[in-house]
């Protein structure tokens, strides 16, 4: 048995069985592995930010760490945009590196490069095979370290003769270590933080949805506290029977005027609010100078038992909930007429089924898109938690993957659609249930806001060319076309609330582009 | 005058005056100050592996540092595959990596990334800049560091508020270090080794081109030895006219017999050779054991005084060459009839004008291709130098942009070609001159072969599906005008002739898919 083969074997026997790929020479003899068993599923990506694109969105939908393959340094490069995504969605992700074998690396050939360098820029754990025989260890602990913390990103970086040369035996990965917890102190502490005045609990990662969620509305309710989510988060439950919570916002002033109120903000798997960015003039940070910042428990311990215990201190585990703590069911009626988003965001929250899976990467479009959907039927949305263009589609195809009996929903700009186009192959391959919207307003929209938000009123050729995605147009019925993805382009909202209702009822990937 | 502006005049009067841009929010006030500077050419591209491959292009056909600008660290990732090949060329290039501002980085939002580490694992040169009074000075230094060594990466990071605080002059970059020389005893030595039997001379850089060449050639007939050429180079002519050399090969076999007779390697511009990868029980080196390998000047050395030098010691300045020295034109008759790669390889040859530039990235059909081209009228061919696959458009974008008046012939592969489509987009916009050959085979032919090579010849579901692009085909006429390139796609022989013929004679993009 070689070591590619009982790298493979101790996957699947740690129970990693997804391995989107794209492979180069380097990892031949990994894929004549995966060849000899077809209970992994091998994902083909024609670019590599698909795979770990897709490979955030399949741990963000079920918790379960699936695999990369990629193709040295380059390959890891190409992927590097979307593990900076998961990585802040905190996102478990195992990448297998292929390099040259070892005794290759001392001469320049045209692919060496600084494949540990780059690993270490984004990955929690990064290790170097050094034969064969260590291989499987290896591969058992970086499904480990991929499933530590809550979810990290390790890469385990395999040359070419670790993977042919004779190994001994596939291990299994232990158990990730314990996640730590704050003492009964601390808990006790922030609980009475929570009964004061002005106070907010902040809550991230699985608390924004299913029971946890309902836990985390015992407490605020029977602590009078106001509950809070980040703006861009992983993953998050909305619309109808989902629990009310104030969720934060991109813009700077609105953040300034959500806390102004504040003044003791407990953090329980949430990370302080920041700004997105900087701006000249503005501040980095948005609560009032005296509001307390309580760092209860970061998203990397377990933040799950820390609402257990909350609850228990505070008495919260019996609280009855009612209808004011969720979001109603109210639909909006299928609007018809000329185009606008509001009427795209109406069909959009009249139309989609029962727990559908929104990938939000609109945008300068998306707040529309939130906007109306928040009484539609139940939901969850992926947000673009690294802030990086390009996250959506590979993250709607994970999605699907991981939930191939859920619609997905992928919201785009056309900007931000081509960084990762490539996606929409793979959807055709797969049959993926993705239907894609473009939001084609052929420009960098948010760059426009941005330029202003620094201060420059007055553009001029060389920035309007940065901006603008005319000469030419995007054609997106052409390009989804060319991927093997059927698609219509509309100009009013009948249009609109056709296709996607249309979309709605089948199975298979669609895309509309939306001229707006 | 803030720090961007100060930066851009610096780059002005330091000659850096073409930007291959994908600016975000952090890049705002250096759009703002390129806005104020029409003289700065400014070119779009919608991912940023485009804009570095641009850079990398225009580079190898001028000898001239561009800039990119690129979005924090993800966008430095997206670009990260282009740069490993533009080191691998030695291009020049100066980065510009918008980051947070400094005082903003302490905080954990969206886009905080190692921006240093990502960039030290593929810059020769990177900085931060401390404050807007030092961006002047930074950004001259880091001109002068993608000029030093004949040309290198260098990254300048810019936090956001050292672009709009307010900043004291620009710079002017000061000219690089003089390249280091071997000793007039090393010179002599390898002059010795050439006239011995068994010898030969490998050249590269600037030496595969113009008036070099015809030294090299002097070089190599006055001391009887043969004068070679690596596989991979960043630019060769070729065709009617190029110097006759030796070039070496992409398998290890036809390496190790093209050196069995070589006794004295003299390297002068050239890295020693390796096999592109090590594959079992093959050498990583394929000369003989006994072959004297003489390192006399390194690419980052000067290498053209060196071989001026080695001219003079052997008294080669005024050797005489004759015929039997060039490549002779010899032109194919266009092909009719049913479509082979060798037809098209023929109806290229016959068809190029004078000065065509050949990007290489047909991989699987390249030797064909090359094979087909050696007598045509003179050409210029730029090659993919470090593998990592997805370097041909862009590359040929950025030679368009370079060379105006040349007509760009940009050889695809359908596996490589989709790894940065988006150069499509920018190439309409531009209208560069550039034709698109994609040979549409469906799949990853060469990893076929590779995987033959490592010795699996039973190819299972799963590789199976790692290397056909079919399931469902990806369609290039159809991906080309979304992007806003007209297109064609031919079955046979005739249609080509016809389609790449009318492309000779027109300005500006078109693309061609060879179903074959």
């Amino acid at each position: 048995m070689n070591g590619a083969e009982t790298l493979v074997k101790t996957m699947l026997a740690s129970g990693v069985n997804v391995c989107f790929a794209n492979p180069g020479t380097s990892e031949m003899h990994f894929v004549a592995a995966l060849d000899n068993h077809p209970e992994m599923r091998c994902i083909l990506c024609l670019f590599e930010g698909v795979a770990t694109g897709a490979a955030d969105g399949y741990f963000r939908m079920s918790s379960k760490v699936t695999a990369t393959l990629l193709h040295l340094a380059p390959g890891f490069g190409n992927g590097f945009a979307n593990l900076h995504n998961a990585r802040k969605a905190h996102s478990g992700i195992m990448n297998i590196m292929g390099d040259h074998a070892s005794y290759h690396l001392r001469y320049e050939s045209p692919l060496r490069g600084d494949t540990v360098g780059l690993s270490q820029s984004i990955s929690h754990w990064t290790r170097v095979s050094d034969d064969a025989a260590s291989v499987s260890g290896d591969g058992a602990a970086a499904i480990r370290a991929a499933r530590s913390m809550g979810g990290q990103i390790a890469t385990l970086i395999l040359p070419a003769n670790t993977a042919w040369e004779e190994a001994v035996a596939p291990r299994v990965s232990e158990a990730p270590p314990a996640l730590r917890r704050p003492s009964d102190a601390e808990v006790a502490a922030a609980a009475r933080a929570l009964c004061l005045p002005g106070a907010a609990l902040m809550v991230d990662g699985l608390a924004l949805s299913g029971e946890l969620s309902l836990l985390a509305a015992r407490i605020a309710k029977k602590s009078g506290c106001q509950l809070m989510a980040p703006y861009l988060v992983a993953r998050i439950q909305r619309g109808a029977g989902s629990v009310r919570m104030q969720r934060m916002a991109y813009r700077v002033d609105e953040n300034i005027a959500m806390l102004a109120d504040k003044s003791n903000l407990v953090l329980c798997g949430a990370v302080r609010p920041i700004s997105f960015f900087a701006y000249p003039g503005k501040v980095s940070l948005p609560e009032k100078p005296d509001c307390r910042i309580i760092e209860l428990c970061s998203i990397d311990m377990d933040y799950a038992w820390t609402l257990q215990e909350l609850a228990d201190v505070l008495g919260a585990q019996d609280v009855l909930l009612g209808p004011e703590d969720f979001q109603p069911l109210n639909l909006p009626p299928v609007p018809t007429g000329a185009m606008s988003l509001d009427k795209v965001g109406q069909a959009i929250a009249a139309l989609i089924p029962e727990d559908t899976i929104v990938v939000n990467e609109a945008n300068s479009s998306s707040q529309i898109m939130e906007a109306a959907t928040g009484s539609s039927r139940s939901q969850d949305w992926l947000m673009i938690t690294g802030g990086s263009i390009g996250f959506g589609l590979p993250v709607a195809m994970g999605a699907a993957v991981a939930c191939p009996d859920r619609k997905v929903v992928a919201l785009e700009g056309d900007g931000s659609a081509m960084y990762t186009l490539q996606s929409l192959w793979t959807m055709a391959r797969e049959n993926l249930d993705v239907t894609v919207v473009v939001f084609a307003n052929h420009g960098y929209q948010i760059l426009r806001i941005e330029l202003a938000n620094v201060g420059v009123t007055d553009v001029g050729r060389n920035a309007e060319r940065m901006f603008d995605l005319v000469e030419p147009k995007l054609d997106w019925v052409s390009l989804a076309r060319g991927h093997g993805v059927d698609a219509a382009c509309v100009t009013n909202a009948d249009q609109f609330a056709a296709a996607f209702g249309g979309a709605m009822k089948k199975k298979g990937p669609f895309l509309i582009e939306v001229v707006c």
